[in-house]
């Protein structure tokens, strides 16, 4: 019943560049003033990652009937937020990661200072796209849109998560507590992507946000779960981040709690719970399945 | 034609008050989880500060026509971008500064981590409670007010301003490279400050617009000049802060640039080019020009 992978690749790879088009449109350019911000800013965004956020923000509004064009802030939003969380994430204060998508992190190419700032305007300019001229939307929806964004990346959401995740370093946490973390550090804004999709359409459908509100709690639990087998796996030539970091700065992870293969089982058992609640959709559910897959399996 | 000065101070309590009650009241509480975290945000925000840009939005809502009601969202919310911005600011890798309304700096009291998360979650919770369920205004209305707190915060203004002043450190500006520097580093949080207290109002009219968007650009930079002024003058108990820091670091201000002097006559200019579009108003500008005296007089 699902697209035909070669289908969903190239639905990926245009929505893939279609996000980048519009965050290079939407950016300020680097020759506006302040110049080493604005480098700063394009370099930590623009050019790499796989746009998970984007291309569930853009299934998920499909899937409610909303069209790409209406899905283009939001997309473009979540994507800047993610960004900031990773340029402040890799700083020195924080996880002190040198390499980011196998480059320099935005503070090892541009100081502590600019990053900082760089991180700061992101986010800024995350909220300021959705509430401007450009956005396709209704006021109503995009104040929707904008509060679920703001929730997700707050004390309650992707901020808070961080700061467990600091407090907890060097102490064995249970699974539920790394849920909980998960839940709010990577799960928060993943899901926000999703839910901000499903705003973008006019007079949405209460049951297909309820099924997209299941479906992207599970897949951002499953995410992480994945990001945690692949952070052991995977080599830091391969992955474009130093590899085996968690491990080594003493985090709980779901592979050092649970062990690999258990991980991996946990991983398929949250991609089952995610799709549940979209299968009575048949092919209108397509999109959102093969993109389960596609994050459940990008290892692959 | 003014308010008495007894008037003026009491509405300044009262809104003071009014703005700590709101902030106090919207802030997650120290006892909700995580607890660090939200320590740290209400440490960087509540029992300090004059809260002159909440001061300004009520203000100009005021003479617009906007309840307080109207403007609470807006006011608290551009307390929250000032207040992360001080954290950030004062941060080891910018200002280095211990010290902040005499009490240790975030960062000094929480640890460089909790105080980067602080700022930036403070700067989400911004963007939450206008786009929140306690918005008193239409979602029109919640668009445009976010929009303009986005746009000021970001690289295009506040951040923007924070990368010129960082790459401007040991280089003397010129008088008008120093004003641009400003007008995007505490200018543009002020005047949009007084716009999104304008934009809370039903039917709000275009003149009146124009005056206070006039009335703040010139009252921004009249704020930075006073700053400058009184971090010459006073002295590192009556200010709360480190004083002398800007001449120590070798930055451009205006006293350094134009003497002590010349500086409080530019002080005064400036005020006059504030308060000229809303004379044509009589009693009705009244607050905002008593607001005027305050903010160009706050050292007597």
């Amino acid at each position: 019943m699902s697209a035909t992978p070669l289908q969903f690749a190239e639905w990926t790879l245009a929505m893939q560049s279609r996000v980048e088009y519009v965050l290079t449109k939407h950016m300020p350019a680097e020759t506006e003033a302040p110049h080493t911000l604005h480098r700063a800013m394009r370099y930590a965004v623009l050019g790499g990652g796989k746009r998970v956020r984007a291309l569930l923000a853009y299934a998920a509004g499909e899937f409610c009937g909303a069209s790409a064009d209406d899905v283009d802030m939001p997309a473009a939003a979540v994507e800047l937020i993610h960004a900031f969380s990773l340029v402040h994430d890799d700083m020195p204060c924080m996880d002190d990661d040198d390499l980011r998508r196998g480059k320099p992190s935005t503070h090892k190419q541009f100081g502590d200072a600019t990053a900082l700032l760089a991180g700061d305007a992101l986010q800024s300019l995350a909220f300021e796209l959705i509430s401007g001229a450009h956005s396709a939307t209704q006021p109503s929806q995009q104040v929707s849109i904008l509060h679920c964004l703001a929730v997700a990346t707050g004390s309650r959401g992707m901020a808070g998560g961080q700061s467990i995740d600091l407090e907890s370093t060097g102490i064995k946490l249970t699974q539920s507590q790394l849920a909980q973390m998960h839940a709010l550090k990577t799960g928060a804004l993943i899901q926000a992507a999703a839910m901000m999709g499903a705003y973008s359409a006019d007079n949405l459908d209460s049951d297909k946000m309820t099924a997209v509100d299941t479906f992207s709690k599970s897949i951002g639990l499953a995410f992480q779960v994945i990001d945690d087998i692949l952070d052991t796996e995977a080599d830091t030539a391969t992955l474009g981040k130093t590899a085996g970091k968690d491990a080594e700065q003493d985090k709980s992870t779901y592979v050092t709690l649970l062990g690999l293969d258990t991980a991996k089982t946990l991983a398929k058992s949250l991609y089952k719970q995610a799709i549940a609640p979209l299968e009575v959709y048949g092919r209108e559910a397509d999109r959102l399945i093969s993109l389960a897959n596609f994050i459940t399996q990008r290892q692959f």
